[in-house]
């Protein structure tokens, strides 16, 4: 029988905080019957996000295809609908039950490129196109293909949404973080970028790449163009690949806030020679379809035989799934002006949208005026990363950098698993993305339904204020 | 920009010949027109095979819930499957827009579990088992758990489905490839076993698990209860744990076969020792749905703590698919004697096993009548690995075995280019699997309708004998 000391030693030590202990203990708590609020993780539509009507109603008629000879069911269904159904079974006529070509369906992936010509005003080519299973199987791709020893060097944020360090551990290559500037609303900073190159060169790491989140996961904020900029030259400069991480693309709430593609941005500097990673995925946005499991990975500035290696990686586990295939083109191509779906579309986007900046509000402005807790307005994404302080409960001074980061996680894991023995409010360790030492955070979505947020943040006021007594008390 | 010499080495050399080169080059030619015969792959609904109808009635009432609200819509479904829809949909209220917990739904594992006690008459436990983006998900993430350094070696049978060895060369592992038995129906024989595994100790590898597929990939053998018992034992006295391929469990045609799983020839053993994954699929079987990407992996003989590195791992990436989760779900709960399915149910599934079995005839036969092709009519699976002979171009008997093993895979290459330029149809050279040197082989599907089948077979034997003839001239 196998045991501990026959698995990958990588894989013992990866962590996943987003599914980890304290959203387990959340599941046993649930199955006692207590009600569970999941503010862990970003999945819409299980905190009663309604999915978008057009993209089920092509679902339906993609999975059951004799609804569309049966008059009387076809009634269920609008005009605009039936249509789009009726030429997808003609441009896939294999339907939802055969594997595609590898890289995605063809006139799928030629959509992706229509639309990010759309959205950036610059050419995109399918061929560097591969649909994948979420954006978190491209990231795990990539991260196979560029690692190629231990001592490769994977420039990742603190805080970082941890597929990244999980994965990179898992590989079992070098992960080298960079802070984020909190005071500078989570933007990223040269100096530090730098810093931190020059670090992990001193320690013998070959640095191979650079991972961006924008809009950022956990923190909720948005990059300007100059910082997307500055990163790009960042990395030409330093002979880095960029690997942006541009699921929350829908999700900008801030009125002077704009998404600013790593793809435009780099073509707008005539840069043709920094390889880019750029990763979508249809379980964000205001869609939120996570179960789809759809996404696609763009390649920009590589040859056309690593490509093919890329294709090739892709082929080992034949297509992702045609579902969430067909989910990533119809978000690309959604219902259009004249329509019969047009307008229910525009206003099912626009009252997901609302509600989210709603929502960002109450719980930035909410969370912000209780005392020891600070927080901005999460300008992007679905996420607020909190910074919140608690008395000591041990003489800091003399502690060891390990020792005083060892102190600080347990801090923020006790505080977390008190939150959710006490409210039920499930929420993940700022530990679990990295925190500068010394600092307390917790990432939380603001997914709930606008009224359960407002209860949510008395909730929290009520719990911290009487958390940090208790230290108080116990001193 | 990145070069291919900035790519994981052990990308570059993997190969999977499944979707290589006369496959892409088989795509070419459709573009220009040519009609291909897709034998290279099973994909069942890519060549016709319809999907079964009681799944997919089911999969669009979950994408499209509104529809269980339309009284004239529900007309076009039967009573049980809205029953079965409805009953869904309060089970996992959240639709298949949401992420779920990452080792699949709980309640759907529990219909596995009760379907493996049903097939096999064994204990099956829901939490020993993980539901997976196809089988091939689960075999990349075991092998992912159990590669802790480059000498760790898989055995693994030559030929195999490409997956195992284009997985275990990505990873960086060794591979100990043992042949089967070609006499002797495919069959695995103990003592090619025990030598693969002393001159892989011999070669400083460590060996760690062996891989068995039954039925047959690329073979279409089945294997009988003595050897996957004779398996067993060996792996239990080598200490090794087992990676069992079952994805065709329902694919056995030969009146006297029959499936047997290794967990149940394990559990009548009383083997509480020898580790077991056991991989099944949507994608193959009767159903076909490739397309879905739905699986499971079951664990058996794991402490609990290995167990929960596992679904950590599968954490990583969140979770497989929801439709796919669905389908697998659909695919251990089939409609019952007394339900207004269950006839149409068991005349599609019978259809298409009787359909199988007889193109299997159809295919065994017809080939194996043509001189210099050797095969037996495949006892299960959806492939035949056709044993063929050419007039040899050059020496051999000069070479060395690696000029030996080059010249015969150049062969049975050009053989299927040729084959695939001269009459459109696409199947994968032996070599892509491996085979005994000196033998040539290809692997083709019984897959396209019968009609097909039987011309199929007519197309081959003009183009077999053609080509003999041209290399004999050009001698």
């Amino acid at each position: 029988m196998i045991s501990l000391k026959d698995l990958n030693p990588h894989l013992l030590t990866a962590e996943y905080a987003v599914r980890g202990p304290i959203v387990i203990r959340a599941q046993e708590l649930e199955k006692q019957g207590k009600k569970i609020i999941y503010c862990n993780i970003g999945n819409p539509q299980a905190l009663k996000q309604k999915p978008l009507t057009y993209i089920r109603q092509v679902l339906g008629l993609m999975e059951y295809p004799a609804l569309l000879e049966n008059e009387k069911a076809l009634s269920a269904f609008p005009k605009d609908m039936i249509e789009r159904a009726k030429k997808l079974h003609h441009m896939m006529p294999h339907g939802t039950g055969a594997y595609t070509q590898s890289a995605g369906t063809p006139f799928m992936k030629q959509a992706i490129a229509e639309y990010i010509t759309k959205r950036d005003g610059i050419p995109a080519d399918e061929n560097q196109i591969i649909m994948t299973d979420g954006a978190s199987k491209g990231v795990s791709a990539v991260l196979t293909a560029l690692l190629k020893k231990p001592s490769d060097g994977f420039m990742i944020p603190i805080p970082q949404y941890p597929l990244y360090s999980a994965t990179i551990e898992l590989y079992g290559g070098s992960q080298i973080g960079y802070y984020l500037d909190e005071a500078n609303s989570w933007q990223l900073n040269e100096e530090i970028l730098t810093k931190s190159l020059n670090d992990a060169k001193a320690k013998g790491i070959d640095p191979v790449a650079i991972v961006v989140i924008n809009p950022g996961n956990p923190t909720g904020a948005v990059l300007s163009f100059e910082n997307v900029k500055m990163v790009i030259e960042f990395a030409r400069k330093h002979k880095l690949a960029i690997m942006a991480d541009e699921v929350y693309q829908d999700n900008v709430y801030a009125i002077d806030g704009m998404f600013h593609s790593f793809a435009k941005v780099m073509h707008q500097l005539g840069d043709n020679e920094t390889t880019l990673f750029s990763f979508h995925s249809v379980s964000k946005g205001f869609m939120g379809e996570c179960g789809h499991r759809g996404g696609f990975l763009e390649i920009r500035n590589v040859p056309a035989d690593v490509m093919a290696e890329f294709i090739k990686l892709q082929s080992i586990s034949l297509c992702s799934n045609t579902v969430g295939q067909l989910v990533t083109y119809l978000v690309v191509t959604p219902p259009q002006k004249g329509e019969a779906s047009y307008d229910l579309y525009v206003q099912e986007r626009d009252g997901i949208l609302s509600e989210l900046k709603a929502k960002a509000e109450i719980l930035g402005k909410g969370l912000n005026g209780i005392e020891g807790m600070e927080i901005d307005v999460p300008q992007g994404a679905m996420y607020a990363f909190v910074k919140f302080e608690l008395p000591h409960t041990a003489d800091v001074s003399k502690m060891s950098a390990a020792e005083r980061l060892a102190y600080e996680s347990k801090r923020d894991n006790d505080y977390c698993m008190a939150l959710l023995e006490e409210t039920g409010i499930c929420v993940v360790p700022g530990s679990g993305f990295g925190q500068l030492p010394g600092t307390l955070h917790f990432r939380t979505t603001f997914l709930p339904p606008r009224d359960e947020m407002e209860s949510l943040v008395e909730k929290m006021r009520a719990f911290h204020s009487e958390y940090v007594d208790q230290i108080a008390k116990s001193k």
